[in-house]
């Protein structure tokens, strides 16, 4: 990482950005999923809207385009009445050789609140955050391989909802963990909040040996992997993230890792089963499983614009 | 269709969504223009806004680019209050393979209370209507060939804005009919509310012959077919959706069914002349006549506003 | 420019469009810098929001495209309660073939009460003024070679916020005068505001010489141009405007007209520098001069959201 001293907490030890799970006290991740729970009369629409950032300005600066993500931003935003500006940063001075910190200056300077950031580079958030002015909170909405909090933020708040305990849970997650911010985040979200059994299961091209050090059991054998489990969070077979030896052919890939009905027999009777999206329907999950009666990965997306509604609402009181 | 039962239409016989002007009773279209009247002072900005969808999100997906469309819809959103998200629809999730009615299950997930769809296949919003959550109203945006209500609806306030009554008007469509979601639409409205006279006019590689099945006559002579006309419904040349064969020359095809000032008088001295628009000057109108004292093209833009207005706004009201 | 009459002031003498600073009344500029000051407040979010424009539609048309100049409107106009629609106009209509006229014919038609061009052809934003509606007012956000006059209205505000009086001020600004729209809007400005001493510096491939004929010192050599100024503005090197023969190289240029600290001590002591952005380090400006004390660009950026403001709030209330 860019910095030693992590960025992410105020002198009062609150949020002030949101890089990284990682390093975040277990307090800090439950007053999101507390403050979160609030806000799930407005992401379903029973309130629609609250007024605890109007007139603030929210700017998505998506260096990597990603609709869905920014969408789910821009809605968390808009039901705090905040304004946002979606910046097509890829068209912009950036492309006119302008460096990213004269970018973050000059965007500061405009006096926005907040900037949602997404970036291929691992750590561009960090950097924004160190050199921003001290008024512009960061959220960071996925950084390369490094991070995607929210996403993290949004499966805990999802298996505490099915599951109200994490003291108790085995949790597998399943698929390109090396390529996979979302995992990265879930793994240090669930090693916080006190989960006893995390398991990282794939192949060995795709699953990084050193997650051992962080007390995750490593299965490279997918029955072995889900037996008994009270979650399984599928991870997409991230192709474009691939370069081509690693990459294993879809049909090979399902039938090893592939999560079916006759597979998920392995785990708990009440197995919720999760994914970050957009799902690979026969690639990485059946569509039995994937629209069956274990399925939360819909609900996944409604808890995250709460989650998001959470992180900015909290960002927003807090000072820098 | 895709669908044998007709989804627009809720228990009580209201609109659930806007897909089609084909199947909607007389009843509901004239609710809709009847609606649409109300709005006339906002889209005129004598009132500036109206609180009707205070909260609500809509959602603008446009599979197929239309900036011109988009934005009357966005107009109309915001000028009801409500909180507008575009979607770059074609840069997102379903470029990475996802299928549309996962996109659609997501997107419905997000609690989105609109759709307004814009897709190049013919059939898509009815698709999206029969599998997106109960709490979402869809309205189709043009959808291939097929359809493309909310013009139809205009061209209908248009013309009973200029000619009061529908029960004695003769109604000649220009052009190329084959490939118009306008004309389609114009036609199904136009027969619903009683006109008595519907003319389609064009070259026999334009004009379906079918048409004659539902009451419209089929004239491939111009000056025969607008002869005595209260209303001609001008169509664009689509050239981006023809292939080489069907395409006439500019030159020929406006020496043939151009619309001149001297065609013009072959009509009722009253007539109004109509056009979607973007119109091809010189190529199926002459710039005089659609500049001229009978063209009603940019009053159909605005009336287009409140139009689409009282759509979102009755679909807001019903529920499913 | 295609129109004799300057169609900028209204029968009142007041500001109905903001085309360019040439031929606007130094009364006419001291209001707009007053009521600027007025903003700065809510640029610099004290106040987070007026409702001066609230149910106001304002359309930005970027034929050109320029996210950092969008913004900064886009940003202004929200803070005024506007609803603001970004209309992606390279892809719209124009595409398929409609003429410049025609499109604004029709976005009049929609009942825009506020036009923010930019375009790649000088005049374009005084066509648009002659043939939009009476209703709407149009702000030129920069049109070719020729005006970018909210950059140079927001260049003077900075000036008169460090140095008070324009009547004894020394101001050169450096570079690629002949391609800069904001040098022109630049000068007219400090000329009617009373500046006695404006210099354009520069090689002789990119000064005109017929500023000389505005009152304007030219001079080739950059010790010389910047000895005992107030005021350094540095002109950013268009490379994207330049054809071959022109386009001096980085280094080259650098040596003689970039502005380093050593430059800069040949100003007087107090010296302001200022630059439109995006700055190229090491092209036209030294790091050590853009992020040090004399440097007000960051300042520029904060003021130009109130400048902006203040523009469409004058314009808004004006009648046509």
């Amino acid at each position: 990482m860019l910095s030693k001293r992590h960025p992410q907490l105020n002198k009062h030890g609150e949020l002030n950005h949101l890089l990284s799970i990682e390093g975040l006290p277990k307090a800090v991740l439950e007053h999101i999923l507390d403050t979160a729970s609030t806000f799930v009369s407005v992401s379903d629409r029973e309130v629609k809207k609250v007024p605890l950032l109007r007139g603030k300005s929210v700017f998505n600066l998506f260096f990597e385009n990603s609709t869905r993500t920014r969408t789910t931003f821009e809605i968390a935003a808009k039901r705090l009445s905040a304004d946002v500006l979606n910046l097509d940063i890829a068209r912009s001075s950036t492309a006119k050789g302008e460096t990213l910190l004269d970018t973050v200056a000059n965007l500061s300077a405009m006096h926005a609140d907040m900037f949602v950031v997404r970036h291929s580079e691992s750590g561009a958030p960090y950097l924004i955050a160190q050199h921003c002015a001290p008024h512009v909170h960061v959220v960071n909405a996925g950084d390369g391989r490094h991070s995607h909090p929210t996403q993290g933020l949004l499966d805990m708040y999802t298996i505490r909802h099915y599951k109200r305990d994490f003291s108790q849970l085995s949790v597998a997650i399943v698929g390109d963990i090396v390529h996979s911010r979302v995992a990265r985040s879930d793994i240090h979200a669930l090693s916080t909040l006190g989960v006893p059994d995390i398991r990282a299961v794939g192949p060995k091209t795709l699953v990084p040996g050193d997650l051992r050090e962080m007390g995750v059991r490593v299965c490279h054998d997918m029955d072995e992997g889900i037996r008994g489990c009270d979650v399984v969070i599928m991870l997409r077979l991230q192709n474009e993230r691939m370069s081509g030896a690693l990459l294993p052919s879809s049909g090979e890939y399902f039938q090893h890792y592939g999560l079916t009905e006759e597979r998920l027999r392995l785990a708990k009777p009440d197995v919720i089963v999760m994914h970050p999206g957009p799902i690979n329907r026969g690639v990485e999950i059946d569509s039995t499983v994937a629209d069956g009666p274990h399925s939360v990965i819909l609900p996944q997306v409604s808890f995250g614009i709460a989650v998001r509604m959470a992180v900015m609402a909290i960002l927003a009181g807090n000072e820098a």
